[in-house]
């Protein structure tokens, strides 16, 4: 592994991925500073990334507030789930692919008493189903799922969710890891208590945090509730209240890398822009691929714009990786399957790409087809 | 907040902190790039990284093991200790400083049965107190403690006590996060069964991750006993055992600078010439100081060259704040102090600094006196 591999090579593969993805230069080069994790000008830094994260849902502080927990966005949501709900309390988790599994799976690590609600990754949760199960069983306190399930591409109808936890008084969790920016959210308006995302997803900044936005009155519960010292998002929330420092060493790069990826989703026109942008990547792909012969996994009225899972084509001719190769090879590096009941593999939509990408990854697409022999 | 700012500046004020610390600028240039984190390139990385820290230490796979989690440094003490010590086990937590009581702290979150042993944080932890509390109390499983607590600067003795934890048949685990690749640590003949540090202390890099050494017999003992599906040290590793990647999106700009950071590490002449160099800039810091008339908190036979805490001089015109905004004007970022019974600030002498950075900072100190009006 050469020395100079990592520090020359100017022009990386565009990442169709769901992130780490591909990022503009400037906000890499926003990384090209030290500051001090409790200087004057990286809490100013910080605070301004908590209020525009807030402004991109159209909520503001005291009623909603912004917590920032190093990690990846699991983290965020382990550490949501984790400090929320408390001992006495109950969880309802919806899951219908493996992001919905990994709410589950933290429940039953922090021993969480959780009633799983699961549906088959091509199924869509419903509003009936969760109004059902939230009468049937008094102690059920919050209700989590996911909103872009990246395993599919699927968009789960949180609106309707919501409505129903509201109404029978639940918190709500909505881990919208790959949505926040990329789709418009109101966590006001659905009645959202946690929502969860991460700063590698459709703001386009560098991985290294999750970002919490939270209901000030759900916030307050969690006084004492975690499980956790570096998960506890109350804990966490209340040290950036107090002096505008974290507890635990940020990672200040990532968050100079983020403060200006928000200066770059608004100077794009906001998150609406930015939906428009991807939804014209998804469009060019997706018939592209149709023309190409592939199939995708889910209907397209259940399919979102942020990434789409094709299924492997039934010839003999075809091997992933082989595929995936070639891709890369020619310049392109898409993204494995996560579908557990059928051969997939995804091309994310989002990050710093435009339709002209996806014209030339169709090009390579068709390429590799030729090159592999199989006809679809 | 000007969009400008964060992009334009090239000269950041150097850092005389425990971290984030100033890197170099090939360290942060290597950030200019987007890896997909399950494309090979990524993988390939990440595995030399990991062989690398092994190599830092001395030892290397299979005998031990390299864990990245990502996070801040305390997550990475959190996930050892609460992936470590069994339901059924109980920790020795030796303290004699902030970094100490955080892992009583991380122990009682976790519920984990623990005895604390503490010392003042002028105080220093013995081999023969280790030795009577383990004679004392045959339940205790793990030992903790501190190498370079960074609340003082102490030093503390990891080589007398890892004998004794390794006589009585112990698992040892240290906290060596702002002593890691800044001073020689030998896991093996200390008898260390968990090491843990930071991407962005003595290694020079970025944060993001921390860092976990573990032998791999210690580590066969975490399955299934962590406490989170985060920090699960176990869970971390079998999955970059498997395919390379990790469970959760990594911090890949942050792995970047690391691997640039273990290269310029490599060419400085390792670890023995970066001890030199962080001794020298104590040496040059020390003296000035104590000419200048200001006194350490610790005896000089205590003190690492890591990071040094001063006492607030007893005159009525010195105040913390405006010594810290004239030398932060002046171009010089120290740190606060975090001794819970004397008024301290604390200088650190790592990071990409030089003897020249300390001397020009004794002249900021010096021309802050004389405005502020102390003599001493």
């Amino acid at each position: 592994m050469e020395h100079s591999n990592y520090i020359t090579s100017a022009n990386d593969k565009p990442l169709f991925t769901p992130g780490p993805l591909t990022t503009s230069r400037t906000v890499k080069q926003a990384m090209l500073r030290d500051l001090g994790s409790r200087d004057v000008a990286f809490v100013n830094l910080v605070k301004d990334v908590r209020q525009r994260v807030l402004a991109i849902c159209g909520v503001a502080a005291p009623d909603y507030e912004c917590v920032i927990i190093q990690g990846s966005g699991t983290f965020s949501v382990e550490a949501v789930i984790s400090s929320a709900v408390p001992a006495a309390g109950k969880l309802l988790a919806i899951s219908n692919g493996a992001y919905g599994q990994r709410i589950i799976q933290i429940a039953k690590v922090h021993k969480i008493d959780a009633t799983p609600l699961v549906y088959p990754e091509d199924g869509k949760p419903t509003a009936a189903d969760v109004e059902a199960a939230l009468l049937q069983d008094a102690a059920l306190t919050h209700v989590a799922l996911v909103h872009s399930e990246t395993t599919t591409g699927m968009i789960n109808p949180i609106d309707e969710i919501g409505a129903v936890v509201k109404r029978h008084k639940r918190r709500l969790i909505v881990d919208a890891m790959s949505s926040l920016g990329g789709m418009p959210i109101d966590p006001e308006k659905t009645g959202i208590d946690f929502l969860v995302s991460s700063a590698n997803k459709c703001i386009e900044g560098v991985p290294g945090f999750g970002l919490i936005i939270a209901s000030r009155a759900a916030l307050m519960e969690c006084d004492q509730r975690a499980r956790s010292l570096s998960l506890d998002v109350f804990g966490q929330w209340k040290a950036l209240e107090a002096n505008g420092q974290f507890r635990f060493t940020p990672p200040t790069h990532a968050l100079l890398a983020f403060h200006q990826a928000l200066d770059e989703l608004a100077a794009e026109g906001g998150v609406i822009a930015r939906a428009q942008r991807y939804a014209k990547n998804y469009q060019t792909l997706v018939s592209g691929m149709r023309t190409l012969g592939f199939k995708e996994y889910l209907q397209p009225q259940d399919q979102g714009h942020i990434i789409v899972s094709f299924k492997f084509p039934e010839h003999p001719r075809f091997e992933f990786e082989d595929f995936y190769s070639r891709l890369s090879e020619k310049g392109f590096v898409i993204y494995p399957g996560k579908v557990s009941n059928a051969d997939c593999f995804r091309i994310g939509c989002i990050g710093r790409l435009f339709p002209a990408d996806f014209t030339a990854l169709l090009s390579a697409i068709r390429e590799a087809k030729i090159e592999m022999g199989f006809e679809l």
